[in-house]
């Protein structure tokens, strides 16, 4: 099976090599800068192409397109033209397999894997959940089959386009927001030139608890204690950021209003 | 030097047997209750006390005072009589050095491991940051010796009550509120019968990326994107949990006013 990957981002940048490595036929990355497509390209050691989505190869088997979700519909549509055979597969969390219907590509599939990617980092693809959806059985069997190359058959799920939708509404809370909240732990102390480094051990610890308890029930601090003193006191020390204050008083009231 | 535990929480469960296991001659555990003070006293192998404060034993060299935030300066002023000389260590991360001062105690100090602690897991305190203040300079360096037992010298600071005040509240942030965005997102999945296990891995990987960049240069999803399309796909799907929605809405225009 040949593949090409349309879209040189960060997901496409952890994704395509990850395959590679796995064994995997990458025939092509396309991008819409040239010097985007020919640096992922030359780490694959394929060829690239870009510009126009319709300047892409039209010898693959599978498509991958890992573009912004806002232009994957016109993708799909100027793609499928000479390509109507292929098999095109989206990695978007939160769009539909229905969108292939709309461009009128009948062999459509979603090949999401749920996790946070950067150009700094490689992600190790063994602990990565996949979530697969596709019109036809065969092209269903033929993506996890794909996911199989990366990680344990336990990691890879048939889904439908409304749980991979509200799968991506959670990860948005546990991996963004999340993320801001470190961010934000950032700005406090940056504000009095303590280091952050200090928070590692103890945000470390947090998610390890999450191995053994619900993140429910593993809530700690003021505010599942009720403790008005420490509440009032770091609602003070906010009273010239109104953001951070807007975030603690709607964390803070959201903690105390969760069964527990 | 003989140390006694005030308190058998969940920061004293886990910091004496620490300190018993690097060599330190705990006699003590006092608690409110005589369960709780025999139970952690049982797995000490020292001897417990319960009731008033003023049942401990008053041959420690140092007690120290893990208790509720809101009873310790009573339980200080309680202890002081009989202990006039021996040295009084809090373990609060929002109170003050002053407190002793106001319960007319002259060797007070304050002993803060920055960490999250349960009864279920044993901390590994070798990664876990001191912030010790004390009033004079001998007991300072006692402590930081005792820290020393603990976690390597890079993790012991010498720290005031105004930037322990301001550490504690970017625990808050960092801790209490990322678990908190953890457990709605299990709240989120948990609508739609989807297991959260699935998110472990890309919280996991959401922290190691803080170990190469900072968590503002890190954000990723729909709000640093100012994807509107998502956004308002979400925002549909939480109409119905309107306190699930005032996070998503002040996280969300949270990312979007910091500057990244």
């Amino acid at each position: 099976m040949k593949i090409a990957f349309i879209g040189a981002g960060r997901l496409a940048a952890n994704l395509a090599p990850a395959l590679k490595n796995a064994g995997c036929d990458l025939i092509e990355v396309w991008s819409k800068t040239q010097a985007s497509a020919e640096a992922l390209a030359a780490y694959l050691d394929c060829k690239a192409s870009w510009g126009r989505v319709g300047n892409a190869t039209r010898k693959a088997d599978l498509y991958v397109l890992s573009v912004k979700d806002s232009v994957l519909k016109e993708v799909i549509m100027e793609l499928h033209f000479g390509r109507e055979q292929a098999l095109f597969a989206h990695t978007a969390g939160s769009l539909p397999l229905g969108l292939f219907s709309e461009s009128g590509h009948e062999r459509g599939a979603v090949f999401y894997p749920l996790q946070t990617f950067s150009k700094e980092r490689i992600v190790d693809f063994s602990r990565v959940h996949f979530f697969i959806e596709a019109f036809k059985a065969a092209d269903l069997e033929l993506l996890i089959g794909l996911a199989r190359c990366l990680s344990p058959l336990s990691n890879i799920h048939e889904t439908s386009s409304a749980e991979r939708r509200r799968l991506h509404l959670a990860a948005v809370f546990a991996c963004n927001f999340a993320n801001h909240c470190f961010a934000l732990s950032d700005e406090v102390l940056h504000a009095a030139d303590l280091p952050f480094d200090a928070m590692l051990p103890l945000i470390e610890e947090t998610v390890q608890k999450l191995h053994e308890l619900a993140p429910a029930q593993a809530q700690t601090g003021p505010a599942i204690r009720r403790d008005e003193n420490v509440i009032g006191m770091h609602r003070a020390m906010l009273l010239d950021q109104p953001q951070l204050l807007a975030v603690y008083d709607v964390l803070t009231q959201s903690i105390q209003k969760m069964k527990h």
